[in-house]
């Protein structure tokens, strides 16, 4: 069975999702397009072959979709989500779930409500083959207890427009969710302090800035955010346990040596970098759609809880790095797991 | 368009191969599957929807087959390659092309009196990302003219029906393909030598070989061959110009540090070291089949090429490693380039 | 000309400097002895052919010693420094130049007084040839103004004396001293927290410790201290800069592949770790020695800062990790620099 | 005791030994300088307080004189080793110990008349850390019996006095010793073949060349020699063994991360690489006349293996490549071990 999938948002990352779902993961094929901009939507629409429809309210009720994609501005993503449960549609929104926590429990409640999962965020870092050989050393037992987390996430550079908070909320949010997953433990605080800025950068922005986070079994976090890092896109990680310790590789590429050094391109590009988990992220949903299963991707608690520490860590960066406890409502026995 | 493919043997590489074009590659369904076990072809076929038809020459002759994927056992690709070629239709054919080098210049000369090119051979190290990472470098200009290539190609075992020949025929044949691609060069003269064998071998075999190629251009290639080097499954590769070097990355792989030791696990089996390679080979085949374009991955001449040289190996291991010219004839006009 | 150097102290680290002075640096004998346990004196004397003398004030004022070597017992340190001072010998001091701040500024205050620097401190790795690496990277400009430091600081295993403040006052200590000449800044506060404990502990410590420090430039430096990790001795320095990072080499080793994993040693033992900085730095003071020079190492203010900065972070672990404000003098001139 | 060392040849490595000996290495003096040019003889004599001599044998049968270094032209090696020989006195004689197979012998013969071993040639590999470590690695049985050995030994650029033949007697002869000492075992024949020639060199020179040796087990050994890099001083050497292979690692360096690249900087200089070597070298030399006992380095036989396998290479260099058997007489018993 071909999966059919409605996509809500035809800007440059529903274009980039429409792409994966037509050219690289098989099984699922575009049946309809909608976006704010109708002449955009039909301009996509028919690249694929899909019917532009007028809403997202449309395209979920439509017969020929069998599953949404949300990839349109955050603020709308609660409402096309919510419009999807009650169609008893699976839905996969690209993160954030919504943008209060307040919206993401009213998913998670509507979700519960229906009964069995429908919604799957899109954090792809818990498919890329680095952060999942990470999860089998540490579930092996190997390295022991984990104790301390060391992460930095480096842009070479970003826009005007990105401001201070989104470095908790468009960056840290990937480790957010991905050391929840990997350390099968909850944040239970956040700490945001900004050492000296650096000077490439707008005047406007606190970059780097240094997050720390604690779990609810004392596991301590510490994650460098740094998006005017010049040299590339890095995405360090290393867990410390009582016996040792496992660390995230950087993407193999060729060694070169010439003129002196010894080398290796660092890559530039969160695209480049995160291509095989994007793809695995896809190729998974789908198979479970497929399937008639459930998603066993990030859950709307997931998204919730991703909210809830990211807004934590904003209100640190805004009191001078007091330490603030995330607000989470207990996890509710429906989504199994520990975090 | 999809592209309907036929499969001419369903033995354990001919499903993989199926799988790969029903559930990673988009764009492709098997139509039609034969294979000498009439039962196996059967059950292949209906685990995906496809015909089971008695005979190659059938499965190329079915209007539901737009393109030909031969599998089968070796002694016969050059038959269904022929039959392709008359029928006009595009075939991929596992390697080695054909098992001597006459049958080779056979689908060569009927690939030319055809016109255009139908035929392409399943070499996949060209479509690995280190590799073609090595070749941007060599092409950049940045480590100046190609003087030496020093590879090793490790299995950690083989099974006691390889024999001394095979590690020519169906090891070194891809470092064969991948150097003649990567130098754009040919390969002119072929030596292996036996060093002193290892004793965790059948009493049969020479395990290891050390072979060594010149090229036209007089670049020297040395390749160990150990194909019981018990500790994993090792490609390695490096270019040596004359301002520098370049080197085949190792698969990225999470880094443990516990009980004394840094360390990396070593890729145990070719099918996952070379997956996104295999991946990539069949994705872009399907792409230009869809498109009605020529293939552009390896060449009828390549896999005559890659037979000749192999053949210049087999003779100089049988005549303890005297150099053995490659008796190649000129290449054709007709597939452009110079290696 | 042969610098005679006095030892007072003739335990573990006493008799290693000997061996040191006397088998591995030229330029040097040992020329006195002195120990609290006469018996252990003169054992150690007569094996490098030197006086053993019954206190620290009588091989102070011997006329066969040029330079002194304090390695005794660390609440002594100060008298024998003070001595020395007073006698205007060059005086070469193990860490701590002295147990409190209120120590180390009479002697800096004493060494102002009497005119040019005759103290060294024992803080071994500004010789490390990875820190001396490091220091030229940064002094290059290369990577720009440095913003963040990510330290860790691991040993194996400690015996059951070692406390929860030691952590600072003997094991951090190395990187207090060594950032500030790396970074040439000034260590303004400190903060040390206590993630989830390893249960391979004793219980009475706290271990890992996790240190923030923040310099007069507001560079911010965390530094995990893990004294029982079990694996291995591993220092681990990075320092990110505007344009860039550099980050401290593991010392090198042979790589093995075997039994399917690519590994290489973690050193175990810190006096092999940081044996040829040991080397050095008794190179180059017996070199300042013999030349009649300045030492170029470690001053006695810097002797001082470590001591303020080592208490500040004692006083943090003790209020539950409050931000804790190093409570320092103003530099004086009379010691160059910055930091 | 302080062994008084005579010196014959004050030239550029004569002079970096004499600094070897006063300032790094304890133990020893310098006592006496000779030279063909006796004004610079008694300027480097001056220097550190030994006395000028007329001749090297005037040195040699000096009371002042210890231990004899022999550092002059290759040419007069043979005479002043067989005149220390015949002065009961240990000699440290650089590299080559003569330039000729037969005067090998008869310092080989001298010495065995003497009954004790009094000489020791300048090969400094064995004593470096990372040659050691792949010893121990090999000794320990854990990669079971050697069968294969790939090599490189490349050097940025050499000045035009460089001729084709010293690629063997003066770069490869370096890893004729060191492998030999590594897998103790005997080279019994040379192999040396031309590759497409870089052309960044003198139009006389042959550069690279692959050198090949086979050993009397079986081992097959192949070694880039390029001294014309450009890049680096890059020494790289892997043992295959039947369970597994070791590398020899490359020195430590600081990691950069800058300008979209992860670099390491590569040694430029051969002095620099193999510092420890030397300094090691010269340290348990002095340690073992010290002590009376005979040297544990590199013998008169292993001088006399050497040159003899370098002209086995030079032959082979000059008969375009065949595989030229070296010619070697039997070991004899009074030097122990195989190789």
């Amino acid at each position: 069975m071909t999966v059919r999938v409605g996509v809500i948002g035809a800007g440059m990352i529903g274009q980039d999702h429409i792409r994966r779902l037509t050219e690289v993961v098989t099984g699922a094929r575009i049946s309809a397009v909608t976006d704010i901009d109708a002449e955009r939507a039909a301009e996509v629409a028919a690249r694929v072959g899909a019917a532009a429809l007028p809403t997202g309210a449309e395209l979920i009720a439509s017969p020929d979709v069998d599953a949404v994609l949300v990839t349109s501005w955050g603020p709308t993503h609660a409402e096309h989500v919510l419009n999807a449960i009650a169609a008893g549609k699976p839905v996969f929104c690209e993160k954030p779930l919504a943008t209060t926590a307040e919206d993401c429990l009213r998913i998670v409640d509507a979700e519960r409500a229906h009964g069995r999962r429908l919604v799957q965020v899109g954090f792809m870092r818990r498919f890329d083959p680095g952060y999942r050989q990470m999860k089998d050393v540490l579930s092996s037992g190997a390295l022991g207890t984990p104790l301390i987390v060391h992460c930095a996430h480096r842009n070479p550079t970003v826009p005007d427009a990105y401001t201070s908070p989104m470095a908790a909320q468009d960056t840290a949010v990937h480790e957010i969710d991905v050391l929840r997953w990997l350390l099968d433990d909850e944040i239970v605080s956040a700490q945001v302090v900004t050492p000296r800025a650096t000077s490439k950068r707008f005047e406007h922005l606190k970059d780097p800035q240094i997050m720390v986070f604690e779990t609810a079994n004392g596991v301590r976090i510490d994650l460098e955010v740094f998006v005017n890092c010049q040299y590339g896109y890095d995405i360090q990680c290393e867990v410390v346990g009582e016996d040792g310790l496992v660390r995230l590789p950087t993407p193999a590429a060729v060694a070169v040596r010439t003129a002196g050094r010894h080398s290796t391109a660092v890559p530039q590009d969160w695209k480049a970098r995160f291509a095989e988990a994007f793809d695995t992220e896809f190729r998974e949903w789908i198979d479970a759609v497929a399937a008639g299963a459930e998603p066993t991707g990030p859950s709307a608690w997931d998204g919730y809880a991703a909210t809830v520490i990211t807004d934590a860590a904003v209100r640190s960066l805004e009191s001078d790095g007091t330490v603030v406890t995330a607000d989470m409502k207990p996890r509710p026995a429906f989504y199994g797991g520990t975090a």
